[in-house]
């Protein structure tokens, strides 16, 4: 275990995919790899790009790799499936087009599945930035679909947040209604040579103008990101975030709610798999019979578990 | 306390919301109130509503409500509003339409949030829905829209899930793709009256026909909520399911990994509580500076209070 933390420690892709397999399988092993690479991070840029299904994330985040890669810079993405029935066909095309990249060795790409987490997706999603951060890649991408509350605690784990949107979807003005503008520090239109773009633009800058308070005001950058226009400009805001965060109040604050976030999707991980194998041991046919006939009520069973687990309630 | 729930378990909507409130607010009454109604449970027959935004869910189950007044039963009806920063604007204008119903005194509509809930979105929501049966009403409908894992385990709380497509929306062959099918137990195309719905329909029936094992085969049910069509049809439908539910081994294994699921639930909500009890009491800004600067790790601050707090790991 030691050689392949090391080896991974010291770039190598294959070591990287088998720690994280091994993180995102809940592995016995997984909590000794997390505390053995969590000393060595802190230093990655930790990006997540999130938008409705459609809006051309995958794209955007095809050329914002290159754009990292030209500046010298190491990539890592995890991109976050949410094993929609709804969604996985566009998902899985989306990750083919990405694989471009994958005969790169200073980019490594990554899906992972939602579905299924313990600790909830936002754990084992963290876990793999932080074996990518640990491994020695200078930026990591979070590529996730924005739909659903899982989906935002995911994009909580980023130092900078990308929302992308696109005209014509209708979706502009919710948006600003459901109040993401809290989570977004740079706004992405995307595929701007559509009629509305300026129309989204303006109401994002409505909306800021209204809603902004804090220091950084997020910006509106227009992009055409299949035809690579306004890359450049995404890239760079997202940079001058990244300064922001690291030399404020605010980035402090951040950094500190990410770290309590962590401390609380590892307790519950292993909260989780304590509960599954104590009910585990304890259910039986018989018992399962007496609910169902309302002998007795889950909430007596459970408090029977918890007293014989719990030390004190 | 004892009469509020009285009142409730005789029918009064105003005790009923009550109940749902104090049990969605994740109250320290909520279990109390729990374990009463409990053995009053296990008579509604509950109905999970489900698809894609946009497939007209809200106009099917307001007439699927009207059938079922017709038949002279009660229905209950909870609406999971997923607060997605996507969808947030439309949902509430489906809600607003439903209220018709809302001075019926044989129908009872709530709306209930999706985050945020310590036991998962299943839950509270299973809670509501246990609460609504012990009440009286023949009939519980849980509307979600499908996208996203919690979405999906909500419908789990169901006897009988009716997955909603229509015609053009395009997700007919991924849906397939992403083993939905297993889930449905009623397909309804709705929005018949569109060019390719004959299409959807030949394109279920072919994946049943490939895919399709087990004592029930879901039928296929061309609606136009809109108008009324073919409602009628749903109904009877959902209600031959659930008469094979209450009669086949089938239905006997969904019913017993209902109930170990709800008991998972409570124990997951029971632990999720003590956690943030007991971080709350070690979490201080000297911990947090450590972990930032890397000094300690999560998982053995995690491993520490769960060795505190657990009589045997």
């Amino acid at each position: 275990m030691d050689r392949l933390v090391n080896r991974a420690l010291s770039g190598d892709h294959r070591a990287i995919a088998r720690l994280i397999s091994l993180v995102e399988s809940e592995s016995p092993l997984a909590d000794g790899i997390m505390r053995s690479i969590y000393p060595r991070t802190g230093r990655a840029h930790i990006i997540g790009v999130t938008g409705s299904p459609g809006a051309g994330k995958s794209t955007l985040v095809d050329k914002m790799i290159h754009r990292f890669l030209d500046m010298g810079r190491s990539v890592g993405v995890i991109a976050v499936d949410p094993s929609s029935p709804f969604s996985g066909g566009a998902i899985l095309g989306d990750r083919l087009r990405m694989q471009n990249h994958a005969v790169d060795s200073r980019v490594f790409i990554r899906s992972m599945g939602s579905r299924g987490s313990l600790g909830g997706v936002s754990g084992t999603t963290g876990e793999a930035a932080l074996i990518l951060d640990a491994c020695g890649k200078d930026v990591v991408i979070i590529e996730t679909v924005g739909v659903g509350q899982s989906e935002v605690d995911i994009v909580k784990l980023a130092d900078t947040v990308c929302l992308v949107l696109v005209p014509g979807m209708g979706d502009d003005v919710q948006i600003m209604k459901a109040g993401i503008m809290e989570i977004a520090d740079v706004f992405v239109v995307n595929k701007a040579d559509r009629d509305g773009a300026d129309k989204v633009v303006a109401d994002i800058r409505m909306m800021l103008d209204i809603s902004f308070r804090g220091d950084w005001r997020p910006p509106v950058v227009k992009t055409c990101a299949e035809r690579g226009d306004g890359v450049e400009d995404a890239v760079s805001s997202v940079m001058s975030h990244r300064e922001h965060v690291l030399n404020s109040q605010e980035g402090r604050l951040r950094r500190l709610s990410r770290i309590e976030a962590m401390v609380e999707a590892v307790l519950r991980k292993e909260v989780s798999s304590l509960i599954q194998r104590e009910w585990g041991k304890r259910r039986s046919e018989g018992l399962l019979e007496d609910l169902l006939l309302r002998k007795v009520d889950p909430y007596s069973i459970a408090e029977s578990i918890l007293d014989e687990v719990l030390c004190s309630k």
